[in-house]
C-alpha cells in the first residue's frame, strides 16, 4: 500500500529541514516537485545531493502562458487542469508506491501543495511533514526578534490591493509581506502610507547561499526575486508579563 | 573561544527539530533551559534522550511569585533581575565554553530567549537556530491549510484586551491566538463578537504525545494548558493566481 508524503523543506538551507523530512527525502524512491519550465526549481535545489541513487523524479512544470494575465479566468482554468492532471497521476502512482512531494517552507502555509491536497482527499493516503516557514527563515536571517510581549503580527500577500495593505499594516506591530516580487512598488507605497517604511527590511532568498538583507527604502524595486519577504519587526508591547510560570 | 547557541526546538515532537538543532544539541556539553520551579519544563522534555553523557545542565527557573499579579511592576522587576542574572552567568560561561540554550518553537517568535538575547548583545557571540513555530505544529496537527491565495493571517496574544482582539479578528481571514491559557474565556468571547467562533479550533500540546484538537465552542475553558493555541483557518481568497511561474 502506497501513500503520498508532502515534505516541508523549510526556508532554503538544507540544514533547516526537520529531522523527519530529511530522513523521508533520503529514503524516497519517487520524488515530485513543482517548478517553472526550464528552471531547476527552488524545492529541487534545496534537496540537491540528498536524493538516493535510482530515484524517479517528477517535475511538475507550471503551464507557461506568456499571453494570459495571471489573474484571468483563462489562466486559472489552465492552472486548475494542471493540478487535476497531477493529482490523477500522483493518486495512481500512490496505489503501489510511496511518493514524496517536496514543498518549500511549511506545506500548509500558502503552499502550492494544497491545490493537490484538496484534489487528493479520499483518493490517497496523504501525510504532511511541517517545515520552518520561509518568513521564519527571513526573520532569523535578519537576526532580530520579530515579535515579543503582546505584539500583533500580520502576514500579508503583496498581491492584495494597496489600500487593504496600508489599512492592515497600520493596525499591526510586526508585519510580514510575502509574494512581493512584482508587487514591491505597491508594498513600499502601502508601508509609507502606514508610516512604517523606515522600519521595513527586504530579505531576499533568506537562508539560501545568495541571501541578501537590505532596508526596503534603499532597495531596487524592479529587481526583486520571487523568494523575497518584507519584514517589519514588532515593538515589544508589555515585554515582560506572562511566562510559562504564570500558568 | 566560546559562544552561546540558542537552538529552536520546534512545536514539541523531537522529530521536528531541524537537522542543525538536532546535531547541535546532541554534541552539546553545556545546556541551559527555562522552566517553572518543580517542573521538568517543556524544552527539557523535548530533548529527553538526546543529551550526551556528562553534559552539564542549567535549569533557569522562573522566580515563583504567588503573591504578585503577573502584570505588576514588582513582578516585572523580579523577572528583569532574573534575566539579568542568567545573562551574566551565561556570558561568563561562554568565555570558555559553548553553551546551548533550548527554546521551544522558533526563538525569535515570542520566545523568552530574547530577554537574554538583548542583554547579551556585545558581551558574547550569540547564534540562533530557527525552529518550526508552535503555531505551525498546531495547524499541521489540525491537518488543514491555514492560509492560501491572498488570505490575511493575524497572530494575536490572548493577553490583549478583549476589544482589541475582537477588532483585529474581524479584519482577518486566518487567525492564530497564542498564550490562551487563563485568557481562553476572553478569547472565546472576542471570537464570538467577531463572528468567527464557529470556525475556531483549540489545539492543545500540538505534536506532543498528549495532543488534543477540539472545536473551541466545545472546549472546557477552565482547564486549558499553557501550550494551547486557537486557530481559525483562512478562506482562500483568490485561490489560484500568482505562482513561482508568474515571476
Ligand atoms: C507560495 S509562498 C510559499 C510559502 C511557503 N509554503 C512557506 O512556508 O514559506 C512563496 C512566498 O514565500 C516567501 N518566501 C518563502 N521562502 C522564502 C525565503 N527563503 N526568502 C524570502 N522569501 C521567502 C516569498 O515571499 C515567496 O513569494
Ligand atoms: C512564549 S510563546 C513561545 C512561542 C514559541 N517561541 C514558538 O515559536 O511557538 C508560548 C505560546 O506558544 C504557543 N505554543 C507553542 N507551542 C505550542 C504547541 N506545541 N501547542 C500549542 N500551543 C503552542 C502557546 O500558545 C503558548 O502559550
Amino acid at each position: 500500500m502506497g501513500r503520498i508524503i508532502c515534505a516541508g523543506l523549510g526556508p532554503g538551507d538544507p540544514d533547516l529541514l526537520s529531522v523527519r523530512s530529511d530522513r523521508t527525502i533520503r529514503q524516497a524512491r519517487h520524488v515530485a516537485y513543482f517548478r517553472k519550465k526550464g528552471r531547476s526549481g527552488q524545492a529541487r535545489r534545496i534537496v540537491e545531493g540528498m536524493l538516493a541513487e535510482g530515484v524517479t523524479e517528477y517535475a511538475m512544470e507550471y503551464p507557461v502562458t506568456t499571453e494570459l494575465p495571471f489573474d484571468s479566468p483563462e489562466y486559472n482554468a489552465i492552472l486548475a487542469a494542471f493540478y487535476d492532471d497531477w493529482a490523477d497521476r500522483l493518486a495512481a502512482l500512490s496505489e503501489n508506491h510511496e511518493v514524496v512531494v517536496l514543498c518549500e517552507g511549511d506545506p500548509l502555509f500558502y503552499g502550492s501543495f494544497m491545490h493537490l491536497y484538496t484534489r487528493l482527499q479520499d483518493r490517497a493516503e496523504v501525510q504532511i511533514i511541517p517545515g520552518i516557514p520561509g518568513m521564519t527563515g527571513c526573520w532569523n536571517a535578519a537576526g532580530l526578534p520579530v515579535t515579543w510581549g503582546d505584539d500583533v503580527l500580520t502576514v500579508l500577500m503583496g498581491t492584495l490591493p494597496e489600500a487593504d495593505l496600508a489599512a492592515l499594516m497600520r493596525q499591526s506591530d510586526a508585519i510580514v509581506v510575502m509574494k512581493t516580487g512584482r508587487n514591491l512598488p505597491k508594498v513600499r507605497r502601502a508601508l509609507a502610507t502606514a508610516g512604517r517604511l523606515d522600519d521595513a527590511w527586504l530579505v531576499e532568498r533568506g537562508t539560501m547561499p545568495d541571501q541578501r538583507i537590505l532596508r526596503l527604502a534603499e532597495a531596487d524595486l524592479d529587481a526583486s526575486p520571487y523568494f523575497a519577504t518584507v519584514l517589519v519587526h514588532g515593538r515589544g508591547r508589555r515585554p515582560m508579563a506572562e511566562t510559562e510560570a504564570a500558568e
